[in-house]
């Protein structure tokens, strides 16, 4: 059995560098909590939490500690709270989502009604849409709910960092209609589409694709959907263990991708696991 | 015969205002010209020479007398050339075109690399880039000259005011992948594309299309192109004398549109031969 595991699998350089600060940051704190899962990894946060970094969802409960703010990124009025308490502070947030952050507080300031381009629900797009603290604000997840905003005359666009670059245009082609002036900061991260692009390329090509990550991580859902669409003999599994060695029986190739937020660990697992039941 | 007339046949808002302001100017004044053809009708500049209007190319051949500035709008340069020699200055800038200047002035002076969305060498395109006075700028005519404009971190966009939508949007696409911002003033006038989709309406249910406008007029060469791609009967006519009596010997019906600088005396001329020839 041929195994093709993807250059771009696991994490992307916004995780992996707020799993190394975490890390980091664990080993001289005595109390240590982080904002919300660290990543959308349950593995990881285990393995996490092995090292004294405990979960902690809001800020009224945290008390004298260290707080890793995760690479989603925070409110604005969670970092205010996180301020008021005195807490020392890891921040975590991937320097692209503190760019959007950013964006959307330069248009809110100039005087842009801001259309953040995202699921309205993920805490990355919440701390986005925070810091646009004057005027109007929409969260648009398609070009048809771009259609229902009313015509403007200044209208200031930031993506989600995982968004789509085809939504992402239809977004603005549909703006773009409406209203006068529009002013766009393209804040997708290459990351993501790279990773779906090799993804479909190697789901066409092989006999069973596996794609691993949480099961509540949003960007590896949609991964298994796309390979899904090409190879209805894809999987979503969060670790090797959930791997029926029935389907990989009768197959000559499989391929095999990961979510951004994916430990290269639990990779080198399932592979593994592969290459033991290709023998 | 039935005669189809399009409703939005003929002069725009910014013609219509420029022949005005034109023919008001002449009553009183002795000397007078305008800068270039007032519009793209030969017999409308024919008539407007028959109220005293002379057509002076360049600003250095103009002496003590008033100049009409025509719907295009002028450079910047030609703006300093006429204030400097004191002249008395009628501006007929479409409003809208005027607002193209100001956002390609806005655009530069903030530092954005300017692109007009429109054709290199007209008029219109010549002035708008003109004031943009600092960095980088660009004409670009569809959405494959655009990918050739190296990545920015910041570009402006703005249109001549006739451009079409749909090319307008791709060109925007195009721009969207490349740069990190994007400010875009959606700088298109509707009666363009009121125009041609009247006349596109028109033509699909005609035996026989005429589009009336100047041979040297852009606007009416591109919609007569458009009723010829639906109705292979179509004619450009610059007058009535034109028509061929033979083109609607056996026809039903025949739809006829105008040109934004067509004048309606030559639009009521075309209908009444028409009718003659039907009776």
């Amino acid at each position: 059995m041929e195994i093709i595991l993807a250059k771009s699998a696991g994490f992307c350089f916004g995780v992996k560098r707020a799993v190394n600060m975490a890390f980091n940051a664990a080993e001289g704190a005595e109390h240590i909590c982080s904002l919300g899962p660290l990543i959308h990894s349950p593995q990881l946060v285990e393995r996490l939490e092995g090292k004294g970094i405990r979960v902690v969802n809001d800020v009224k409960s945290m008390t004298d500690e260290t707080v890793i703010i995760r690479s989603h990124g925070i409110t604005r009025e969670e970092e205010d709270a996180l301020t008021l308490k005195e807490l020392t502070i890891v921040d975590a947030t991937c320097p692209f989502v503190k760019k959007a952050q950013q964006y959307a507080a330069l248009l809110s300031r100039e005087g842009y009604a801001v259309v953040i381009v995202g699921e309205q629900e993920h805490p990355e797009v919440q701390g986005i849409i925070s810091y646009a603290t004057s005027g109007e604000t929409w969260v648009v997840a398609n070009p048809e709910e771009a259609l229902q905003i009313p015509a403007h005359k200044k209208i200031g666009l930031v993506a989600q960092t995982t968004q789509s670059f085809d939504n992402f245009s239809e977004i603005v082609q549909a703006l773009l209609a409406n209203n006068k002036e529009l002013r766009i900061f393209n804040t997708i991260c290459d990351a993501t589409s790279v990773r779906q692009n090799e993804a479909r390329s190697i789901a066409g090509r092989v006999d069973l694709m596996l794609v691993i990550g949480g099961l509540n991580s949003a960007n590896t859902t949609r991964l298994a959907r796309i390979c899904s669409e090409i190879q209805p003999q894809t999987h979503h599994i969060e670790t090797a263990d959930e791997i029926d060695l029935n389907w990989v029986k009768d197959v000559a190739t499989v391929g095999v991708t990961a979510g951004a937020s994916t430990p290269e660990w639990i990779i080198r697992d399932v592979v593994e696991r592969l290459q033991g039941a290709g023998k």
